[in-house]
């Protein structure tokens, strides 16, 4: 079974650095498929990157290598990161990429090369090691032991009575606002509010009618609001950070 | 040799869908050669989506897996497919994307388990359909066999004397205009007309100077309509559906 | 080790293209593995691939095949080319994109079969070739001998006194202006003049305030100027062609 590296950065598509990092990957991991998770994080967008991997990881098989390069702090005396948490790998610039995934990790220190680009550790510094837990080496055959990653912190949902207040944390290509509230552990749903607009609670798209905003279980497993047929971030002027509220039955009368 | 699969979506290279569908697909045959043909197809839009099938499955080996993922019913009663033809296998939502390759293909309805998330049935019900008969497990084992699979009108040239009447099926990203009037089968082209526009008639853009408009045998087998150094789409100002007269050498005389 | 080849067009991601040639060097060499440089360069822009595949090709590993496909005058009499060059193997349209490596490098024409497609030979005469050279060919086996591959001017830093005079050659995504002048060879330096606008001499982006000017030695080996958290090409209102002076300290006194 071929070792996966996935790759996630806010390198864009238009310029060569996905494919110099991934020189520096086949050229220690030869037989490595390489996977893009995206390259279109918006540039230093840390929390949008911290979503996308903490979704993604988890479809992969374990001993997969996620390599997450957004990176704003670059050259700085930020630290980069490798980690072996939930049976994979992952290997970050430390500026709170792994706080998720912290809980139970073990996480080393990989030194900077002086002949790493000063603007470029993707490359020089964090695909390498990438490229050594894809090929087999120990975590802590890469750097020192370190207890003190970076977190930042991340917004909860919390109820209030019937309801449960929560906060939009990410929009798709599609417009589809995806929130932090666990779908799995809800109560009964009886609808969901954004921004003033009423959502009919539902399975998919497909429930309501063209133009309706229906809120639903997402395929990330957070509850997701999206308009069928267009962008519900448009329709309801609502982004990253906005008050998402599900209302649900009371359990009991 | 590796099995292929090629991957066609409408759901952008932003965020992580594309990898979730590959971690489905490489979680079942792990050393499966992926293949993006494009992941840019405009949100719903299942006519630029069946072009794009069209033409590029046939470049392929046969034995070639092509999971097409453009899918605004998903969730809804709309069934999912796999079927084999023309010594390829297709993995689809059922929405019209087979109806070129219906004519002899062998369907199965693929049956959706209670854990696919209702949204994204791309990774959790065909990318798995696909990574099965990219292993090489027959079709047959992976669902019933269905007669009435979706099919949807696809506009047809017609004659009309010395004139072949036809109409843009796609706009590439160079704003070439792709009709749907077969290349190989025309008699002998006096010029072409786009919205009144004349086109000379030639091989490739190279045949006019800078800015004219010429029309030719595409690489996709029907007549293309181009400018040299610019887009025929905004120079003409027509799109999809739009009309392209072809005006043929009357044959004798 | 699988054969790597890499891709680097104008073709966009839109369209079902880069698959296309995808298909024909799979067809070819079934355990190659395909690495993307972009597809985004502006439509025939030459100047930009060949800044690209100049700086990406050397971070893989020899006997790596780098398929450039840029080619506005395909289908006219241009020739198509295959080269070995720094132990590297290169197949592109002769238009200029191997300037950089003529210098040593053995060169073919490659026959063009009547079956191409005139607006596609990428698909129809490059891959092919590409997948030949990555399945071990030799080169001498593609086409005969050519000495007179087309060259592109390219523009040469100078120096006057203690200042180094460049241009801007390409924009990356981050806006940042990548130059001419090599960073290696410079003598210590005061500062960098990006029209007019002066900007701190340093190692990377953390290295000045946000919203400040920094120029530093590049990921590609030559002098950069960016802005922090920002854009230093719309900052200034530079791009290609812009005149860049770096200021070096007098050696003696």
């Amino acid at each position: 079974m071929p070792p996966v590296v996935t790759l996630l950065t806010d390198f864009g598509t238009a310029d060569s650095y996905v494919a110099e990092m991934k020189a520096a990957l086949l050229g220690i991991v030869p037989h490595a498929t390489l996977v893009d998770v995206t390259h279109e994080v918006a540039p230093g967008d840390v929390r949008a990157a911290l979503y996308l991997l903490d979704r993604s990881w988890r479809h992969f098989a374990p001993g997969t290598v996620h390599l997450t390069v957004v990176d704003p702090g670059v050259g700085t005396a930020r630290r980069a990161l490798a980690a072996a948490a939930r049976q994979h790998f992952f290997v970050v610039p430390d500026n709170g990429l792994l706080t998720p995934l912290l809980e139970g990790a073990r996480v080393v220190e990989l030194p900077v090369p002086a002949s790493a680009s000063a603007t470029f550790h993707g490359r020089d510094v964090l695909a390498p090691a990438a490229g050594r837990l894809a090929n087999g080496e120990p975590l802590a055959a890469l750097g020192r032991p370190v207890e003190d990653a970076h977190r930042i912190p991340l917004p909860a949902p919390r109820r209030d009575g019937e309801v449960v207040l929560g906060e939009v944390i990410y929009v798709d290509r599609f417009g589809t606002l995806v929130t932090n509230i666990p779908a799995d552990t809800l109560p009964p749903v009886r609808s969901v509010l954004a921004a003033g607009h009423g959502a009919a609670w539902g399975r998919t798209f497909g429930d309501v009618p063209a133009g309706a905003l229906v809120a639903y279980p997402g395929s990330g497993g957070t509850v997701e609001v999206a308009l069928r047929n267009g962008s519900a971030s448009k329709a309801v002027g609502m982004g990253v950070g906005a008050e998402i509220r599900v209302l649900t039955v009371r359990s009991k009368k």
